[in-house]
């Protein structure tokens, strides 16, 4: 039994013509031979319209309900989904993470998939029936609904897609994964393949195809995973290990994003102990702090900065005000005008020169490098705001467009 | 342990206003020292809006993902109820059917109650948590989320509170039941208390306050239902056993029943297994059949008339052209403009006198009636629906208002 695990996101199963729509994406894998396993989101719309509801309960609504509210979304959808996949002549039941079940913690609102028993959904396909699953939720041990919070459908996917044993195929309202955001550069390219490592770095620099939890289950399970766009027939981006991507650029995308905000505490005195108390601080709020960089002491004193994510920034400055008074700093000072580009790609840990180029690229055309950070496989700069589409434009240029990079072809 | 099931419909839970109007009509009976079970409706408006839009998928939905589909109202409406309550101060959970479990058969969309497990919900209000359970929706033992039917929230109420050993608040739109219908009889009186027999009467007979099947099965149990407003502080109307029912008045009240229509078999020919030819093919089509007159026989010839609901004509109509056809019939004579009037107590099963009194009341007024039916505590007259008000005015007044009728008090 050749078993495909297929998901629609918000947009493609948005009104009832979508659901149609899509439903015939899984009669043609039907057709082609494939036992399908449907994973489907809520309509697009729906799960903010309850978050709104509840939130005009509570601002802080309680995480229990919240999830017995939200989960409703994704079971009216499959619900539509599997009425139509009937009315189109395939044989197809509902089910909603319960009742798979697809077993969580009970952390709501966020929780972690334990454990999917897949004896209903094999017995459910071998009698020939297409089983639409509700993504996004799931059931604790003890009978509670919980849901994975964000990009939690696609982690449905991919999680039943490995405890299927099944390949899967996200299907999107974008045409793949670019080389870089076609909407900034019109010359990107559709990548083809690319490893769960390079698709991992990009995720967390701002890429929005798919969230990096999802892609860190896949790395980790090695589920082969397929995303495409609903409204359209070609191929897509195949996201796999490491050592089916053949050809292994050293510059995959490059990617921009514009949603980090910078914090600097200012004149710290320079002595142990400090930045533990900052990061110490942070971490306690949960805040997720990404790129850090102090300078050279001067007199005793050194400035400190790191970037957060715009939506936690309120919260980073506030936490970071009261450690600046406590240990003498002078000011805390915040700049949302920033942006951090970057260059991914696996070529780049068996080549080198590609920090100096991207750094060669910036600088001819006047930007200033705020910070940098890099990863084995990939390089980012902290930049100005306003020259982010510059940078974007002008490095997929330099190390996409002009096909410079060293391509290693895999050759086993 | 004090319990009650408290019970809102959908206008009580309409907005979260009215929620909220509703959660503190919990917290008040939490004062009063009962534990209190809440049942939920769905918002008013949400089930029609999920059932027009599985019709536009498919006119006649599967039923199973149309129960999957129209269940996401009450947990909606459970989520936002809880979330309330806890907002309030009140520590409180919300239950879907499944997860009490309220277990059913497994016909969907109209699903009978088989068994409720209450330890969990015991085990809560021991805990000191007020639980809000999703009316309308069970469970079968395989896991099958399923809904029953019409009224399926009160029934849900009326079955919790049996398995509890409690009392049933129903809130709903009305101050309970009147002598007749306010609307047209504006000196009708709120009913303090009714019998469980002369309430399904009513139901059957077109108030719409409680569904029969609630009733029949309060009644089977012995739960002991106040229906009262939940836009009012007034006490409502008790529906209990008969015995605790002091004052039996031989007429409680009037019904007028639009909703039927009648259909006359003309010139049948007169011999044994005609009726059954006809009625017969009904009952296969599961209609209903309410009242029917047969003729005196003429030459060998007779016509035959029966009232079924106005819902059912159409299709009562077409089955019955088919059998005239087969047993010789002159033609099929289909009448949508009566009224069903009747008069209902359970002292009627100890006075007499009651019926030539409605007739009298009738003649006088010069409404003609075209056929009786009568059980024990109810004699019910199909009119020409143009004097339907007025038959219900000058019933009300002549058996309620001039307050002549015999009462019985319970001495025991």
């Amino acid at each position: 039994m050749k078993i495909l695990v297929v998901k629609f996101g918000g947009t493609s199963v948005g009104n009832l013509e979508r659901i149609e729509n899509a439903s015939k994406r899984v009669i043609q894998k039907l057709k082609e031979g494939y036992r399908v396993v449907v994973v489907s989101s809520a309509m697009s719309g729906e799960t903010d319209r309850l978050i709104n509801l509840a939130k005009q309960v509570d601002p802080m609504p309680p995480e229990r309900e919240l999830d017995m509210l939200i989960s409703t979304g994704e079971q009216q959808a499959i619900a539509l989904f599997a009425m139509t996949l009937q009315k189109l002549g395939v044989p197809s039941v509902s089910l909603c993470g319960w009742q798979v079940p697809v077993l969580t913690d009970d952390v709501h609102t966020k929780a972690r998939v334990k454990r999917i028993v897949v004896q209903k959904l094999k017995n459910l396909l071998e009698e020939g029936y297409t089983p639409v699953v509700a993504g996004f939720q799931g059931v604790t041990e003890s009978g509670e609904i919980t849901t994975l919070g964000r990009g939690g459908s696609d982690l449905s996917a991919v999680a039943l897609a490995y405890a299927l044993g099944a390949d899967c195929e996200i299907y999107t309202d974008v045409e793949g994964v670019f080389t870089a955001d076609p909407r900034i550069v019109p010359n990107s390219k559709k990548i083809p393949v690319i490893s769960y490592e390079e698709m991992l770095e990009m995720a967390s620099l701002g890429a929005k195809v798919m969230q990096a939890r999802s892609i860190e289950f896949a790395m980790k399970h090695r589920v082969r995973i397929h995303v495409r766009s609903s409204f359209s027939d070609s191929d897509g981006t195949w996201i796999v290990p490491e050592e089916e991507v053949m050809e292994k650029s050293v510059v995959r995308a490059i990617t921009l994003d514009r949603n980090e905000s910078r914090i600097t505490v200012v004149r710290v005195p320079d002595r142990p102990g400090i930045a533990y108390s900052i990061f110490k601080a942070l971490g306690d709020a949960h805040i997720v702090v990404d790129m850090i960089v102090q300078n050279v002491s001067h007199q005793g004193y050194t400035d400190m900065s790191f970037t957060v994510n715009r939506s936690e920034t309120s919260k980073a400055e506030q936490i970071v005000k009261k450690v600046a008074q406590e240990i003498g700093a002078q000011e805390v000072v915040r700049d949302d005008r920033i942006a951090k580009v970057s260059v991914v790609g696996i070529g780049m840990r068996s080549s080198y020169g590609t920090a100096a180029k991207m750094f060669e690229v910036l600088y001819k055309n006047g930007i200033n490098i705020m910070a940098i950070s890099t990863s084995e496989i990939k390089i980012s700069c902290l930049i100005e705001d306003k020259y982010g589409e510059l940078a974007l434009r002008e490095l997929h240029s330099a190390f996409i467009e002009e096909g410079e990079e060293v391509k290693v072809v895999n050759e086993s």
